[in-house]
This record gives C-alpha cells, structure tokens and sequence, in this order.
C-alpha cells in the first residue's frame, strides 16, 4: 500500500499537492494566538470539487485527518495543523460560477473573498450583506464554516441568515447539497444551517449559494466621545432599542490610542471610549439627530454626524483598523465574546476590571450594538509573566461573560481556542448531541479533529 | 409489567391521562385532508416538563411512538396519531414564563398561542414577529416544530429567525437547552436551527426562548387587481425586487369569489388576481405611490391605497378568510409550494393549466412576496372521480413546482401529505444524513414514526 501523500500525487493534478516544510509552515496557522500547530503530512491546494472528493476518499481510506482551510485568517485556531494531516486549502477555487440579479443568487466557490463578492454584486446594485472586517481577506467558505460577523450584522443577520444552498463533500467522499434557492423552505431538516459555523468539522464547503440584497448605502454617520466607559455603555442600550441602526460599533480608549498612534486620525485619545453609527434608510436625518440627541443627554464629550457616504467611511474607517493597530502595540490575545444588550455595560466595566485586576492591557472594540465585542489583551511577550497574566485575563473575561448569561464567542467560533471554555456553557448531553451529529457527517473522525465541540 | 397505559397513569396527575375513544379521536388528526390516523393508546395532556419527561422515559422504556402535538392547526398530517401512540398533546402548558422588554426576549410554553405572545409583547411596544395565518388558533411549540411562515415573513424572515433557544426533552426523557439569549452565537453546532422544523421528529419542545422587536404599524396598504394573472405574476415580481414592502400577498379570482361568497366585501370578482401589500416604514407614502404606479403600468385594472391602518386591516381581511371561505366550496386539498421569485409567474401560470388539465377548482392564494403559494383543490368528494383528479393535479403542481427549481414545502412541512415527494428533492445522501441525525436524538425512532423524513 502507498502512503498517503503518494497517493495524493498520483490522484490529483501535481500542482494542487505540496510535501513542502516551508510551505506545510505558512498553512499550520490561522492567525489566532496560544493555539498549536502540528506538522502537516501535506498540502493539498485544490482547485477542483474532484479533487476534494479524491483528498476526502484517500484520507478516509487511510484514516488521515484532514483540515479543512480558507484563507487563514480564522482567530480561533480553527484552520490549525493537526500532526500528520492534510491541510486542504479551498482558496484556490475562487470563482464567482453565476451571479443572478433576477433571483439574488450567486453561485460561488469556496474560496471566493468575501469582498469580491460583495463587489460583484454592487455592479449589480446588489450586496452580500455579511461584513467581517476581514472582508478583503476571508473566503466564503471559511466564512460559512464559522459563521462569520461583521458590522451591519445588528440589522441584516450574520453568514448563516444569508446562505440559500451549500454543496459539501462529506469524509468519504460523497457529495451532498443542501437547502433550496427559494427563500421559504421546510422540506426535511435544516442540514444547510448546521454545516453553517460547523468549523470544518462535518464537510468541506465546495460550493455555496449565497443571497445578495439590494445595495443600501450609509446615508447617514455619527462619531460619539464619552468620558467614561458608564455612559458609553448606557448609550449602547439606548441606541440599539430603536432597531433603526446599520451599525453600532465601539472603541475604547486603548484601541483609540492604538489607532491614533498608526493613522494619525485626530482622534481624541483621552476620551474613554468612542461609538460609531451608521444608518442606512431614507430618514436618516431624523434617525442621526435622534442618536445624536440620546448621545448627548448620556453625556457625550463630542458628537459629529455627517449624512454624506463618503465621509462617512472616513469616521468609520479608524473601526477598521482597531485589531492591526493594537497588534502594532504587542503580542495580542483577542476575545470575543458576547452578551444580551443590557448587559454590554456590566461587560465593559468587566473588562476595565479585568485589566486593572491582571495588571494588564485590554483594549476592548466591537459590535456594540448586537452585543458582541473583542477585548484584546496586549502584552510583551519577553516580559516574564505578561503571557500568564494576559491568559489569566483572558479566562476571566470569558467565565465573567458566562456569568453575565452571555457566550463564549459570538462569531470567532471555539476553534481550538475557546474549546476549554465550551464545556462551561453546554452541557454534557448537548455536546454528546453534536458530537453524534458528527459522527453521522464523519464517523472516522477525520474532519478538523481536536476543532469545536 | 403492567402496560404503557398504567405507567403512564402511575407516573402522571390524573387529569393528563385519558384513554377515552372520543378524546383519541378529538386528537387524532390536524386540519391536512388525505392522511391517515392511527389509533392512539392514550392522549397526554401535560402540564409540565416533568410530565413530559416522565411520558418519554416511558415511551422509551415500552418502546410506544409519540407524537407531539400543539393545537393540531398542521396541513400536512404530521400530528397525526400512529397506531398504538401516544398523542402528546402540550396546548395546556400555556404560560408566558417571563417576556423582558429590556432584552426583548420572551420565555414561553410550548403551548401558548403565536397571538398571545404577540399580544403580549404589544403592551410593551414590541411584537412576535412570525404571523401564520393560523396565528390566533396555534401554538408557538408547533411553530417551532413547523418553522412556520406568514404574511410579513417577506420581511422578517421565519420562525427559525425569531427563535433564541430551546428547551426540548429528548427520547429517552432527557432535558437539553439549546442556544443562548444574545444576538450572536457560535459556541458548538447550532441545534436550535435543527429542532426548527423537525416536526417532532428529535425532540419534543417544552420551553422556547423567543425574540420580539419593536412593534411596527403598517402605515401604508394597497389592493390592484388584474385581468390576467400574467400581469399579476409581473407585478409581483416587480414589487418585490426593492424588498420594501412588509406584505405581499395573492388571491386569485377562485379564492376571491369564495371570500365574497361568505363575506360579501364587494370584492370584483371578475378580475383574475388580487394583490395585497402592505409597508410599515416612515416612506410608506412614497413606497405606496410607486407600487400604485407600478401597478397601474402593469395593467392593473383597480388599484386603492391608504395610509390608514385600520383601514390597511379591513383590505387585508379578505386575505385572512381565504382557506375557510375555500372550505365551504367543497372538500380542500391545500398545497404549499414554493419557488425563487421569477418563477411566481410561471407558478401561477401551471396552477391554471393544472386546474384545465384536470378539470379541477384551484384556489390560488399565499405569500406572493417570498414565492410561496398555496394552490388549493376545491372538488366534491361525492362526485365520483373528482378526489382522484385532485390528487393527480396536486401530484402535478408539486411536480411543475420542482422542474421550476422549487421546494415541495415552504412553510407546511413534509408531514404525512409531502413524504412522497420528499424524496424527489433530496437526494439519498442527504435523507441518509437527516435519518442518522434522527438517530442521534431518537435512537429507538419512538418520535413521531413515519412523519417528515
Ligand atoms: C483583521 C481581522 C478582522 C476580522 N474580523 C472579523 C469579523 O468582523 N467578524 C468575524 O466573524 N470574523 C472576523 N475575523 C475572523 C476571520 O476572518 C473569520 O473567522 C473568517 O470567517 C475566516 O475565514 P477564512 O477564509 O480565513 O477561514 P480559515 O481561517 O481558513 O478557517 C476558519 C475555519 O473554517 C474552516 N473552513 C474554512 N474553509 C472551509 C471550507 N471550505 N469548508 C469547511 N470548512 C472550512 C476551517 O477548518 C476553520 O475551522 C477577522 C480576522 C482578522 C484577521
Ligand atoms: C387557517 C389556517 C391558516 C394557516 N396559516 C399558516 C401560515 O400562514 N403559515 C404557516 O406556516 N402555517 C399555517 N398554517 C398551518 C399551521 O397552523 C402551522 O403549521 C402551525 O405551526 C401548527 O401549529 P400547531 O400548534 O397547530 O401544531 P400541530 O398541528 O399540533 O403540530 C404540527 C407539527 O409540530 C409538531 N409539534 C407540535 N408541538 C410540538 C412540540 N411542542 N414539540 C415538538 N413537536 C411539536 C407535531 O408533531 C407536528 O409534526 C395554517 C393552518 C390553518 C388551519
């Protein structure tokens, strides 16, 4: 009997199979931290359902584990090695196969970018709504696999609320398809909403059929200071209640700092936090002067709103750069966790004191207005102890959100990262369900073991 | 070892317990024509989770099917008796345990009516959003199991977009609680969107954790009709692509006459088609210009608009009486099928040949803004013949419905009535994944035997 990667080689074409150190290293990691890696047997970079399905027989066949991978830039450790796997990359098949502005269906490949996309459907006046902040720079599939967030998630839904049909190729080889073009549709269980943030745990994602909407842009856009993170976090509640926002996003004043230090933005860097809104409907006016009204009787330091889309990105833009400019300041730890919008308040205060208990760097920035946010814990790694006191730190901000009734992560997914901390929020006879549930897609256990549940 | 019917006596309060032959048959069946019904040992009607819990540990023990029930409102058979059963009836576990305005989540029993909890959440400026027509007369838990639909899941979405989390009690008698409370969520598989729609086959529903919003009044309705339903099928399309309405439903000129036969609205019942939208949006005056101009350039022979909402509700009536207005006709045959957008015309196109082909009364009417009608056969069950040619229309439309690319349920569920046809859609592969989920949560297949998939 061959090895594996013998048998690789002589069922794919040559180019799609790589042995390579070098290159099993720059695809062992997705960018999460504290998550190992193991040596990966190969690399299969495929550019073919055919050749998914032949990885997928092989590996079952030999009971080789085999990682399912997007783009990498997953933060929970997802996309990790495992020893001895094929790390099975899907960005190789990007193209975008139908885009019908008649039914708002694409038809795309796995490794599609989300932002392109997102592009080709505004040629149509169209959008995929989804917006993780790594929109340039996640696939599709990676997105479907984790269920990705993003900004405007508060009023149109995250990944799962947006995928019509899958295709996935199972761990032996079989191809399933899933859900239906139509947008109602009960016939049978909802398999597309399960495979949607299974983490490449049950089946590669070789097709996806994703809903696009009609385009909306932001009309309208408010940047709020506050002096404390109090009042920030009651502005929270009062402008989520309305349910009239596209976005709600937060910075406190380490990330602000952070920001300012690589963009030079003018931001107000003694404020303790800043709140970004966006609006996306036709009142946007009345909507803006209400948000800045509520701003201001919370006690705002400073409110600017503009209803010109332009500027618009220009206020929003020091969002984006939030988790690249911390990264700048240390080695980062980022959490993402999420709670009940009442409770966004209790989380901030959390997480200031957390930092101060652990003596350590929190810069907290997120999707304030659904609830879920990223406390990034900033550390110096050469400095002995700052790695155990930003782990520590870490695990106190998760049990401190379980205590809040919140979740262990709300769009990064557990990964390996958070896989300690789910047994804390399920318990044993829900995690035995989707571990049987497993087993049906996966009964070798091959797909992403070690990953999730 | 005394019998299923002591256990269950020794186990429960008295009063939940009932082996009388008219009770069976009360409960024996739902509202779908053409699906046979068991005889059930015994009906429980619990009135707690321990009740529940103490009829499935017996089930499990004996080896007797069960099968849910809510208020037997389902057009597809699937709380239909099986011979031997228990019904599990859950309407008397109707508490609304807790509604929070402040997370707008409410916690409820299964058995609590869709319109209570809407009622409920009104006198807090919120609403449920999911509205089946069947909303005053069925139970959240049957929603649940159903994922139902309604008018202005157009905009809203289904059941499953409205659902936080579940408490459910598996085979073996088990309690599991799936989801979380916050907005997002992605700790492990998600198991709420599976039990969404399983029609009782995985688990049986005890509590449900749902979300509300704010209440939005319709502020703006229209009523055209149209001579021909190609002209209608146009404007449908047309209406729906800015996706700004909030209801956007269809009659056609069989379903109009049966309204106006019992309710004499003064409808016109020469026009072929009659089309419903709604709008609750601060636009509505603009929105209902350009859909009363759309309209009319599409040929509508009669279109009237208001801003009024009561009397938005009054036009809207009509709609609501369409299936017990059809029922007085004759003997109802109520199909639900579904299909993308662009293919609406085409949808209403092979209803009519159906109808001709077969000589058969084909009411025409349902949720024309998400694609999902429901064509229903009228005909007398006396006349010999006529049954027979219904059945073989219905077979023919969800056969038409499927080379349009559709679904064979959009909002009924497969129950007894679509199981045929079930396997047309899907594929073995993936009615193999669905039963091996099955097996997981029901591995002596005790739940709802012989329904859905
Ligand atoms: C700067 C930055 C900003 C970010 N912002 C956000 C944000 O706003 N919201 C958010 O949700 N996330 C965010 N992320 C995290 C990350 O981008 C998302 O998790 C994204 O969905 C991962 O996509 P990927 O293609 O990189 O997948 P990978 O990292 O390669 O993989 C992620 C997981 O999906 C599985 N997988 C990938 N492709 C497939 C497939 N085809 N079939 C089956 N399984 C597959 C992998 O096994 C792994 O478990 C951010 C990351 C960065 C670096
Ligand atoms: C006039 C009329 C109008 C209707 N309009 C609509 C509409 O607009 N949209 C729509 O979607 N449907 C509609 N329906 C169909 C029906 O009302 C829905 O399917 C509804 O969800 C059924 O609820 P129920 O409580 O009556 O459930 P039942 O009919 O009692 O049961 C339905 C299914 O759910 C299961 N079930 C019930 N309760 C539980 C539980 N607690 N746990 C587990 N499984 C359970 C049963 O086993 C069965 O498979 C209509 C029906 C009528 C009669």
């Amino acid at each position: 009997m061959s090895s594996v990667v013998e048998q690789l080689e002589a069922a794919l074409p040559r180019s799609e199979v790589s042995t390579d150190a070098d290159v099993a290293q720059t695809y062992a990691t997705d960018q999460a931290g504290f998550c190992r890696a193991g040596r990966a047997a190969a690399v299969v970079r495929a550019r073919s359902v055919d050749s998914v399905q032949a990885v997928m027989r092989i590996a079952s066949a030999t009971g080789t584990p085999v990682v399912p991978r997007g783009a990498g830039t997953g933060l929970s450790g997802g996309a990790n090695a495992v020893d001895g796997c094929i790390v099975l990359c899907l960005e190789k098949m990007d193209r975008i196969l139908e885009l019908d502005p008649s039914t708002r269906l694409a038809r795309v490949e796995p490794g599609v970018l989300n932002g392109s996309l997102d592009r080709a459907a505004r040629a149509h006046g169209l959008m995929y709504a989804p917006d993780p902040a790594s929109r340039n720079i996640s696939t599709i599939g990676g997105n479907v696999a984790t269920n990705a967030g993003g900004a405007c998630c508060l009023k149109y839904g995250v990944t799962r609320d947006h995928i019509a049909r899958l295709v996935a190729v199972l761990a032996d080889g079989s191809l399933i398809r899933t859900g239906a073009d139509t947008v109602k549709n009960v016939a049978g269980l909802d398999l597309t909403s399960l495979l949607v943030g299974s983490e490449g745990t049950l089946a590669v994602v070789v097709e996806v059929g994703a809903r696009l909407m009609p385009a909306r842009p932001a009309c309208g856009t408010m940047v709020a200071q506050f002096a404390d993170l109090a009042s920030a976090g009651r502005a929270i509640v009062e402008l989520a209640g309305p349910r009239n926002l596209s976005k709600l996003e937060i910075m406190d004043r380490t990330t602000v700092r952070a920001v300012e230090a690589i963009a030079n933005m003018d931001l107000d860097t003694s404020a303790a936090a800043l709140l970004l809104a966006q609006v996306d409907t036709v009142d946007a006016p009345a909507i803006m002067a209400a948000t800045e009204a509520t701003c201001e009787a919370l006690g705002a330091t400073f409110v600017a709103t503009t209803l010109d889309e332009r500027e618009g990105e220009l206020f929003m833009r020091a969002r984006a750069m939030a988790l690249p400019a911390l990264e700048k300041q240390g080695h980062c730890l980022l959490d993402d966790v999420a709670v009940t919008i009442p409770r966004v308040p209790d989380l901030l205060e959390l997480c200031a004191a957390v930092a101060e208990r652990h003596q350590v760097t929190v810069g907290t920035f997120g999707h304030a207005g659904d609830g879920n946010l990223h406390p990034t814990l900033v550390y110096d790694a050469r400095e002995p102890g700052q790695e155990a006191a930003a782990l520590a730190a870490f695990d106190d901000i998760v049990a401190g959100t379980l205590k809040l009734g919140g979740s262990v992560t709300g769009e990064h997914g557990v990964g390996m990262l958070k896989r300690p901390h789910l047994a804390r929020m399920l318990g044993e006879r829900e995690l035995g369900l989707m571990r049987g549930i497993k087993g049906v897609f996966d009964p070798g256990g091959i797909l992403n073991p070690g990953k999730a549940y």
